[in-house]
Protein backbone atom coordinates (compact mmCIF):
# COMPACT_ATOMS: atom_id res chain seq x y z
CA UNK A 1 0.00 0.00 0.00
CA UNK A 2 1.84 2.90 -1.37
CA UNK A 3 0.69 5.29 0.96
CA UNK A 4 1.86 3.62 4.03
CA UNK A 5 4.99 3.05 2.37
CA UNK A 6 5.68 6.50 2.20
CA UNK A 7 4.23 7.32 5.25
CA UNK A 8 6.71 4.39 7.21
CA UNK A 9 9.75 6.45 5.06
CA UNK A 10 8.80 9.70 6.02
CA UNK A 11 7.73 8.93 9.63
CA UNK A 12 9.17 5.86 11.02
CA UNK A 13 12.37 5.82 13.31
CA UNK A 14 15.07 3.33 13.17
CA UNK A 15 16.33 2.54 16.51
CA UNK A 16 18.77 0.30 17.69
CA UNK A 17 19.27 -1.47 14.37
CA UNK A 18 16.23 -3.53 14.20
CA UNK A 19 13.33 -1.39 15.68
CA UNK A 20 11.07 0.59 13.66
CA UNK A 21 8.83 2.90 15.42
CA UNK A 22 5.80 4.22 14.07
CA UNK A 23 4.95 5.77 17.24
CA UNK A 24 3.16 8.84 15.06
CA UNK A 25 0.78 7.67 13.30
CA UNK A 26 -0.43 3.74 14.77
CA UNK A 27 1.10 2.89 17.68
CA UNK A 28 1.16 6.03 19.98
CA UNK A 29 -0.47 8.95 17.94
CA UNK A 30 -3.07 7.44 15.22
CA UNK A 31 -3.87 9.13 12.06
CA UNK A 32 -7.51 8.09 12.03
CA UNK A 33 -7.10 9.12 8.17
CA UNK A 34 -5.01 6.58 7.72
CA UNK A 35 -6.32 3.97 9.67
CA UNK A 36 -9.56 4.50 7.54
CA UNK A 37 -7.81 3.82 4.60
CA UNK A 38 -5.84 1.16 6.02
CA UNK A 39 -9.41 -0.23 7.11
CA UNK A 40 -10.69 0.24 3.07
CA UNK A 41 -7.67 -1.32 1.39
CA UNK A 42 -8.13 -4.53 3.95
CA UNK A 43 -11.89 -5.29 2.48
CA UNK A 44 -10.44 -4.88 -0.64
CA UNK A 45 -8.79 -7.87 0.13
CA UNK A 46 -10.78 -9.34 2.85
CA UNK A 47 -14.38 -8.31 1.77
CA UNK A 48 -15.21 -11.54 0.02
CA UNK A 49 -14.89 -13.70 2.52
CA UNK A 50 -17.75 -12.68 4.32
CA UNK A 51 -15.93 -11.81 7.69
CA UNK A 52 -18.50 -11.62 10.70
CA UNK A 53 -16.06 -10.70 13.14
CA UNK A 54 -12.59 -9.14 13.28
CA UNK A 55 -10.57 -9.79 16.19
CA UNK A 56 -7.14 -8.15 17.38
CA UNK A 57 -4.84 -7.78 20.70
CA UNK A 58 -4.70 -4.54 22.73
CA UNK A 59 -3.79 -2.19 22.41
CA UNK A 60 -2.11 -1.01 18.70
CA UNK A 61 -3.92 -2.83 16.98
CA UNK A 62 -7.95 -1.63 17.85
CA UNK A 63 -7.59 1.18 16.45
CA UNK A 64 -6.72 -0.65 13.21
CA UNK A 65 -9.68 -2.93 14.01
CA UNK A 66 -12.23 -0.57 14.59
CA UNK A 67 -11.18 1.20 10.75
CA UNK A 68 -11.94 -1.42 9.56
CA UNK A 69 -14.82 -2.58 11.17
CA UNK A 70 -17.33 -0.35 9.01
CA UNK A 71 -16.18 -1.59 5.69
CA UNK A 72 -17.09 -5.14 7.08
CA UNK A 73 -21.08 -4.33 7.24
CA UNK A 74 -20.35 -2.87 10.73
CA UNK A 75 -19.31 -6.31 12.60
CA UNK A 76 -17.95 -6.55 15.95
CA UNK A 77 -14.45 -5.95 17.02
CA UNK A 78 -12.89 -7.92 19.46
CA UNK A 79 -9.76 -7.45 21.22
CA UNK A 80 -7.51 -10.00 22.88
CA UNK A 81 -6.12 -9.13 26.76
CA UNK A 82 -2.69 -10.20 26.53
CA UNK A 83 -0.65 -9.93 30.29
CA UNK A 84 1.66 -11.94 32.72
CA UNK A 85 -1.45 -14.04 33.72
CA UNK A 86 -4.03 -12.32 32.29
CA UNK A 87 -8.06 -12.93 33.31
CA UNK A 88 -10.64 -11.82 31.54
CA UNK A 89 -13.17 -13.46 33.86
CA UNK A 90 -15.04 -16.63 33.80
CA UNK A 91 -13.93 -19.08 30.54
CA UNK A 92 -11.25 -18.15 28.09
CA UNK A 93 -9.72 -19.64 25.12
CA UNK A 94 -6.16 -18.80 25.92
CA UNK A 95 -2.44 -19.39 24.42
CA UNK A 96 1.05 -18.64 25.79
CA UNK A 97 3.76 -17.24 23.77
CA UNK A 98 7.03 -16.13 24.68
CA UNK A 99 8.52 -12.90 23.50
CA UNK A 100 11.13 -12.59 21.46
CA UNK A 101 12.57 -9.36 21.67
CA UNK A 102 11.44 -9.88 26.11
CA UNK A 103 11.98 -13.65 26.31
CA UNK A 104 9.21 -13.44 29.39
CA UNK A 105 6.18 -15.56 28.56
CA UNK A 106 2.45 -13.72 27.69
CA UNK A 107 -0.70 -15.00 28.06
CA UNK A 108 -3.31 -14.20 25.39
CA UNK A 109 -6.95 -14.46 25.85
CA UNK A 110 -10.40 -14.40 24.65
CA UNK A 111 -13.44 -14.68 26.26
CA UNK A 112 -15.30 -17.27 25.38
CA UNK A 113 -18.30 -15.44 25.12
CA UNK A 114 -17.34 -13.37 21.78
CA UNK A 115 -15.77 -16.32 19.48
CA UNK A 116 -17.78 -19.04 18.42
CA UNK A 117 -18.16 -21.88 15.96
CA UNK A 118 -19.34 -20.44 12.75
CA UNK A 119 -17.38 -17.51 13.11
CA UNK A 120 -15.62 -16.49 10.32
CA UNK A 121 -13.07 -14.45 11.68
CA UNK A 122 -10.44 -11.70 10.19
CA UNK A 123 -7.40 -11.15 12.06
CA UNK A 124 -5.83 -7.50 12.28
CA UNK A 125 -2.53 -6.76 13.71
CA UNK A 126 -0.44 -3.39 13.59
CA UNK A 127 3.27 -5.63 13.27
CA UNK A 128 4.16 -9.09 12.20
CA UNK A 129 7.98 -9.75 13.19
CA UNK A 130 7.94 -13.23 14.91
CA UNK A 131 4.34 -13.95 14.51
CA UNK A 132 3.75 -14.51 18.45
CA UNK A 133 0.48 -12.23 18.29
CA UNK A 134 -0.79 -13.69 15.16
CA UNK A 135 0.09 -17.47 16.03
CA UNK A 136 -1.49 -16.85 19.09
CA UNK A 137 -4.48 -15.10 17.99
CA UNK A 138 -5.24 -18.50 15.19
CA UNK A 139 -4.81 -21.08 18.07
CA UNK A 140 -7.65 -19.26 19.85
CA UNK A 141 -9.82 -19.26 16.56
CA UNK A 142 -9.04 -22.50 16.24
CA UNK A 143 -10.00 -23.62 19.84
CA UNK A 144 -13.48 -21.81 19.59
CA UNK A 145 -13.72 -23.51 16.43
CA UNK A 146 -14.28 -20.28 14.21
CA UNK A 147 -13.09 -20.01 10.89
CA UNK A 148 -9.76 -17.74 9.90
CA UNK A 149 -10.79 -16.02 6.88
CA UNK A 150 -6.93 -14.42 6.62
CA UNK A 151 -4.71 -12.07 8.88
CA UNK A 152 -4.00 -8.26 8.12
CA UNK A 153 -1.20 -6.87 9.05
CA UNK A 154 0.16 -3.04 8.46
CA UNK A 155 3.52 -3.88 8.53
CA UNK A 156 5.61 -6.88 8.24
CA UNK A 157 8.95 -7.51 8.78
CA UNK A 158 9.02 -10.58 6.15
CA UNK A 159 13.38 -11.19 7.01
CA UNK A 160 11.74 -12.23 10.05
CA UNK A 161 10.24 -15.83 10.40
CA UNK A 162 7.21 -14.83 11.44
CA UNK A 163 5.49 -14.32 8.33
CA UNK A 164 6.16 -18.07 6.84
CA UNK A 165 5.69 -19.20 10.09
CA UNK A 166 1.86 -18.54 10.01
CA UNK A 167 1.68 -18.86 6.10
CA UNK A 168 2.91 -22.47 6.85
CA UNK A 169 0.01 -22.78 9.25
CA UNK A 170 -2.24 -22.61 6.13
CA UNK A 171 -3.36 -19.17 6.58
CA UNK A 172 -3.41 -16.34 4.60
CA UNK A 173 -1.58 -13.41 5.35
CA UNK A 174 -1.95 -10.15 3.56
CA UNK A 175 0.36 -7.18 4.66
CA UNK A 176 -0.19 -3.25 3.76
CA UNK A 177 3.67 -2.52 3.79
CA UNK A 178 6.28 -5.54 3.66
CA UNK A 179 9.72 -4.62 4.28
CA UNK A 180 12.37 -6.65 2.97
CA UNK A 181 15.14 -5.38 4.62
CA UNK A 182 16.40 -2.44 7.46
CA UNK A 183 19.92 -1.86 7.38
CA UNK A 184 21.98 1.67 7.87
CA UNK A 185 18.52 3.45 8.49
CA UNK A 186 17.59 2.73 5.07
CA UNK A 187 14.76 0.83 4.69
CA UNK A 188 13.51 -1.79 1.89
CA UNK A 189 10.36 -2.55 1.20
CA UNK A 190 9.36 -6.46 -0.75
CA UNK A 191 8.62 -5.51 -4.35
CA UNK B 1 -27.95 8.81 26.35
CA UNK B 2 -30.18 6.45 26.43
CA UNK B 3 -29.19 4.18 24.09
CA UNK B 4 -26.43 3.39 26.00
CA UNK B 5 -28.14 2.94 29.53
CA UNK B 6 -30.34 0.55 27.83
CA UNK B 7 -27.37 -1.62 26.71
CA UNK B 8 -25.84 -1.21 30.38
CA UNK B 9 -29.41 -2.53 31.63
CA UNK B 10 -29.50 -5.16 28.91
CA UNK B 11 -26.27 -6.32 28.44
CA UNK B 12 -23.84 -5.37 31.85
CA UNK B 13 -22.75 -7.61 34.38
CA UNK B 14 -22.61 -6.78 37.84
CA UNK B 15 -19.66 -8.96 39.65
CA UNK B 16 -19.35 -8.87 43.57
CA UNK B 17 -21.42 -6.10 44.00
CA UNK B 18 -19.32 -2.81 42.51
CA UNK B 19 -17.85 -4.18 39.36
CA UNK B 20 -19.74 -3.78 35.62
CA UNK B 21 -19.19 -5.56 33.23
CA UNK B 22 -19.36 -4.51 29.67
CA UNK B 23 -17.35 -6.60 27.71
CA UNK B 24 -19.22 -7.13 25.46
CA UNK B 25 -19.70 -3.84 23.62
CA UNK B 26 -16.86 -1.94 24.99
CA UNK B 27 -14.55 -3.43 26.89
CA UNK B 28 -13.81 -6.65 25.45
CA UNK B 29 -16.00 -7.13 21.87
CA UNK B 30 -16.42 -3.35 20.61
CA UNK B 31 -20.06 -3.03 18.89
CA UNK B 32 -18.74 -0.27 16.27
CA UNK B 33 -22.09 1.03 15.91
CA UNK B 34 -22.54 2.20 19.31
CA UNK B 35 -18.84 3.68 19.92
CA UNK B 36 -19.59 5.48 16.58
CA UNK B 37 -22.99 6.72 18.44
CA UNK B 38 -21.23 7.61 21.45
CA UNK B 39 -18.27 9.48 19.53
CA UNK B 40 -20.82 11.83 17.70
CA UNK B 41 -22.65 12.46 21.09
CA UNK B 42 -19.30 13.80 22.47
CA UNK B 43 -19.09 16.11 19.66
CA UNK B 44 -22.44 17.59 20.20
CA UNK B 45 -21.00 17.96 23.88
CA UNK B 46 -17.98 19.40 22.72
CA UNK B 47 -17.85 20.32 19.05
CA UNK B 48 -18.00 24.15 19.75
CA UNK B 49 -14.56 23.59 22.14
CA UNK B 50 -12.21 23.84 18.81
CA UNK B 51 -10.64 20.46 20.20
CA UNK B 52 -7.36 19.52 17.83
CA UNK B 53 -6.28 16.18 19.98
CA UNK B 54 -8.25 13.64 21.58
CA UNK B 55 -6.06 11.91 24.36
CA UNK B 56 -6.78 8.83 25.92
CA UNK B 57 -5.66 5.57 27.46
CA UNK B 58 -5.03 1.98 26.43
CA UNK B 59 -6.73 -0.18 25.91
CA UNK B 60 -9.90 0.10 26.19
CA UNK B 61 -9.97 3.83 25.45
CA UNK B 62 -9.34 3.28 21.99
CA UNK B 63 -11.79 2.60 20.25
CA UNK B 64 -14.23 5.17 21.96
CA UNK B 65 -11.04 7.50 21.07
CA UNK B 66 -11.18 6.44 17.26
CA UNK B 67 -14.61 6.22 17.08
CA UNK B 68 -15.21 10.03 18.16
CA UNK B 69 -11.92 11.60 15.87
CA UNK B 70 -13.91 11.44 12.77
CA UNK B 71 -16.41 14.08 14.15
CA UNK B 72 -13.73 15.93 15.10
CA UNK B 73 -11.78 16.52 11.18
CA UNK B 74 -10.19 13.60 11.80
CA UNK B 75 -8.31 15.30 14.41
CA UNK B 76 -5.45 12.95 15.68
CA UNK B 77 -5.81 9.94 18.30
CA UNK B 78 -2.86 9.79 20.82
CA UNK B 79 -3.31 7.37 23.77
CA UNK B 80 -1.47 7.09 26.58
CA UNK B 81 0.64 3.95 27.48
CA UNK B 82 0.29 2.48 31.45
CA UNK B 83 2.25 -0.04 33.34
CA UNK B 84 4.71 -0.51 36.32
CA UNK B 85 7.28 0.88 34.27
CA UNK B 86 6.56 2.02 30.91
CA UNK B 87 8.91 3.83 28.70
CA UNK B 88 7.65 4.75 25.52
CA UNK B 89 11.08 5.50 24.97
CA UNK B 90 12.57 9.36 24.78
CA UNK B 91 11.01 12.15 26.70
CA UNK B 92 7.66 11.63 28.22
CA UNK B 93 5.07 13.62 30.27
CA UNK B 94 3.89 11.33 33.20
CA UNK B 95 2.56 10.83 36.17
CA UNK B 96 2.26 8.07 38.33
CA UNK B 97 -1.39 6.82 39.84
CA UNK B 98 -2.05 4.07 42.38
CA UNK B 99 -5.16 1.99 41.54
CA UNK B 100 -7.76 1.86 44.22
CA UNK B 101 -8.84 -1.33 43.17
CA UNK B 102 -5.83 -3.26 43.12
CA UNK B 103 -3.36 -1.30 45.28
CA UNK B 104 -0.46 -1.06 43.00
CA UNK B 105 1.16 2.00 41.53
CA UNK B 106 1.41 2.31 37.54
CA UNK B 107 2.61 4.77 35.61
CA UNK B 108 0.79 6.89 32.62
CA UNK B 109 3.04 8.40 30.16
CA UNK B 110 2.95 10.10 26.82
CA UNK B 111 5.56 10.80 24.47
CA UNK B 112 6.28 14.87 24.14
CA UNK B 113 6.31 14.39 20.72
CA UNK B 114 2.83 14.35 20.43
CA UNK B 115 1.43 16.57 23.23
CA UNK B 116 2.08 20.00 22.86
CA UNK B 117 1.71 24.08 24.00
CA UNK B 118 -1.00 25.25 22.15
CA UNK B 119 -2.93 21.74 21.77
CA UNK B 120 -6.49 21.74 22.51
CA UNK B 121 -7.35 18.14 24.09
CA UNK B 122 -10.32 16.32 24.75
CA UNK B 123 -9.70 13.39 26.87
CA UNK B 124 -12.06 10.09 26.27
CA UNK B 125 -12.21 7.02 28.70
CA UNK B 126 -14.30 4.21 29.00
CA UNK B 127 -15.03 3.94 32.82
CA UNK B 128 -14.92 6.98 35.63
CA UNK B 129 -14.90 5.82 39.21
CA UNK B 130 -11.94 6.83 41.01
CA UNK B 131 -10.81 9.06 38.56
CA UNK B 132 -7.21 7.76 38.55
CA UNK B 133 -7.18 7.54 34.83
CA UNK B 134 -8.77 11.05 34.45
CA UNK B 135 -6.47 12.84 36.94
CA UNK B 136 -3.65 11.28 35.33
CA UNK B 137 -4.44 12.46 31.11
CA UNK B 138 -5.10 16.05 33.15
CA UNK B 139 -2.09 16.46 34.96
CA UNK B 140 0.02 14.92 31.82
CA UNK B 141 -1.92 18.21 29.87
CA UNK B 142 -1.07 20.42 32.18
CA UNK B 143 2.67 19.29 32.18
CA UNK B 144 2.69 19.81 28.16
CA UNK B 145 1.04 23.37 28.50
CA UNK B 146 -1.93 21.82 26.31
CA UNK B 147 -5.90 22.69 27.62
CA UNK B 148 -8.21 20.37 28.17
CA UNK B 149 -11.32 21.23 26.73
CA UNK B 150 -13.07 19.09 28.60
CA UNK B 151 -13.49 14.97 29.28
CA UNK B 152 -15.92 13.09 27.84
CA UNK B 153 -16.52 9.37 30.23
CA UNK B 154 -18.59 6.84 28.83
CA UNK B 155 -19.95 5.41 31.96
CA UNK B 156 -18.96 6.95 35.29
CA UNK B 157 -20.24 5.93 38.50
CA UNK B 158 -21.13 9.15 40.26
CA UNK B 159 -21.55 7.66 43.98
CA UNK B 160 -17.59 7.57 43.80
CA UNK B 161 -15.00 9.76 44.13
CA UNK B 162 -13.30 10.54 41.11
CA UNK B 163 -16.05 12.66 39.01
CA UNK B 164 -15.69 14.80 42.25
CA UNK B 165 -12.84 15.27 42.27
CA UNK B 166 -11.76 15.96 38.20
CA UNK B 167 -14.66 18.68 38.62
CA UNK B 168 -13.21 19.99 41.73
CA UNK B 169 -9.70 20.93 40.10
CA UNK B 170 -11.80 22.78 37.31
CA UNK B 171 -12.45 20.71 34.12
CA UNK B 172 -15.55 20.09 32.32
CA UNK B 173 -16.90 16.16 32.80
CA UNK B 174 -19.78 15.01 30.54
CA UNK B 175 -20.63 11.27 30.95
CA UNK B 176 -22.90 9.51 28.56
CA UNK B 177 -24.30 7.44 31.34
CA UNK B 178 -24.13 8.15 35.11
CA UNK B 179 -24.75 5.27 37.50
CA UNK B 180 -26.27 7.09 40.67
CA UNK B 181 -25.98 3.48 42.84
CA UNK B 182 -25.90 -0.63 41.99
CA UNK B 183 -27.63 -2.50 44.61
CA UNK B 184 -28.64 -6.21 44.42
CA UNK B 185 -28.27 -6.36 41.14
CA UNK B 186 -29.63 -3.24 39.81
CA UNK B 187 -28.39 -0.18 38.45
CA UNK B 188 -30.00 2.77 38.84
CA UNK B 189 -28.93 5.97 36.48
CA UNK B 190 -28.95 9.74 37.82
CA UNK B 191 -32.09 11.21 36.73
Amino acid sequence: MKILEERILSDGIILGGDILKIDNFLNHQIDVVLTDQMGQEFYRLFGEGNVNKILTIESSGIALAVSAAKYFNNCPVVFAKKGKSANVGGDVFECVETSYTRGVEYHVQVSKRYLNEGDRVLILDDFLANGEALNALTEICKQAGATVVGCGVAVTKSYQPGEQRIIDKGYRVESLARIKSMHDGKIEFMG
